[in-house]
C-alpha cells in the first residue's frame, strides 16, 4: 500500500495519481471514453475483472467527480457517465497509448477528430506553437 | 492482482500500463525526469518508501529498458539513467500534472523549454496543427 508520504508529495502528478493511479481505472476510463461504455456490464465484460473490483473502482471513480451516477428508473440500467473532469484524462489514455504503440507494439487504435476525421496526436508545444522534443524540457518551481 | 485478460488485452495503453501503471513507477520516473535523480538514495529520500519496494520497481523499470543501470566503478554509486524509451513517457507524466493542476490543486510545478525558457504544454493536436478538444476525439480501430 501507499504511505503517507505519497500523498502528501505536494506534486500534481501524484495527487492526479492517487484518483486514476490505478491500471484498472485508467482501463475503465479508456472503455468510457473511446467505446462509449457506460454499464457496468460493458465494463465487466470488456475488462474480464471480478464484480467487486469492478464495483469498487466505479464507486470511486463516482466518488472523485470522474463519473457522474444516474440511476436507474423504470427497470433500466445505472449508468455511469464521464464528467468533464472525466473526460479531460483522455491526454492521459493517448500518451500512454501513443507510448505503447512506439515501444511496446502497434496497437489497433487510432484518434480521430469525430468530424472531419483528421488524425489527432499529442504534442509537447511551447507558447509560439512549436512543437518542444521530451530532452528539451525542464520542470520549474513556481 | 490483474489477471491475464488484462495482459491479453489487444491495446497499446493497456500494454503501457503493464509496465509503468504502478504509481510508484510513475513517481520514480518523474524524479527522473524533472529532477535529475540517479541514484537509489535519491529516490528513496524523495519517495520515502520501503528499500525493498523501490529496489524491485527499479528493477523492473531496468528490466523492461526505462532505465539503463550503470556498474558502480571505483566506489562510485549504482546509478539508473533514463532511456529515449523513458524518456518518451514524458507527456504521460506531464498530462497526469496538467490534470491535477486543473482538477486536484495547482501544483507548484511548470514544464519550460531548457533553452529560452518558454512555458511547454501538452496539446492535442490535428494534422494541420490546429488544436482538438477531448469532447471531438474518437477512437477507431486500423
Amino acid at each position: 500500500m501507499l504511505g503517507n508520504l505519497y500523498e502528501n508529495q505536494d506534486c500534481s502528478a501524484a495527487r492526479a495519481l492517487e484518483i486514476v493511479g490505478e491500471r484498472w481505472s485508467l482501463l475503465i476510463l479508456r472503455d468510457a471514453m473511446f467505446r462509449g461504455f457506460t454499464r457496468f456490464s460493458e465494463f465487466q465484460r470488456s475488462l474480464g475483472i471480478a464484480t467487486n473490483v469492478l464495483a469498487k473502482r466505479l464507486d470511486s471513480l463516482v466518488a472523485s467527480g470522474i463519473f457522474q451516477e444516474s440511476a436507474p428508473s423504470g427497470g433500466g440500467h445505472r449508468e455511469y457517465r464521464l464528467t468533464r473532469k472525466g473526460l479531460e484524462l483522455m491526454p492521459v489514455i493517448i500518451a500512454l497509448t501513443e507510448w505503447g504503440d512506439r515501444w511496446v507494439g502497434q496497437g489497433p487504435v487510432r484518434f480521430r477528430e469525430s468530424q472531419g476525421n483528421e488524425i489527432v496526436r499529442l504534442k509537447l508545444v511551447s507558447e509560439d506553437g512549436s512543437e518542444v522534443a521530451a530532452a528539451q524540457i525542464k520542470a520549474v518551481r513556481i
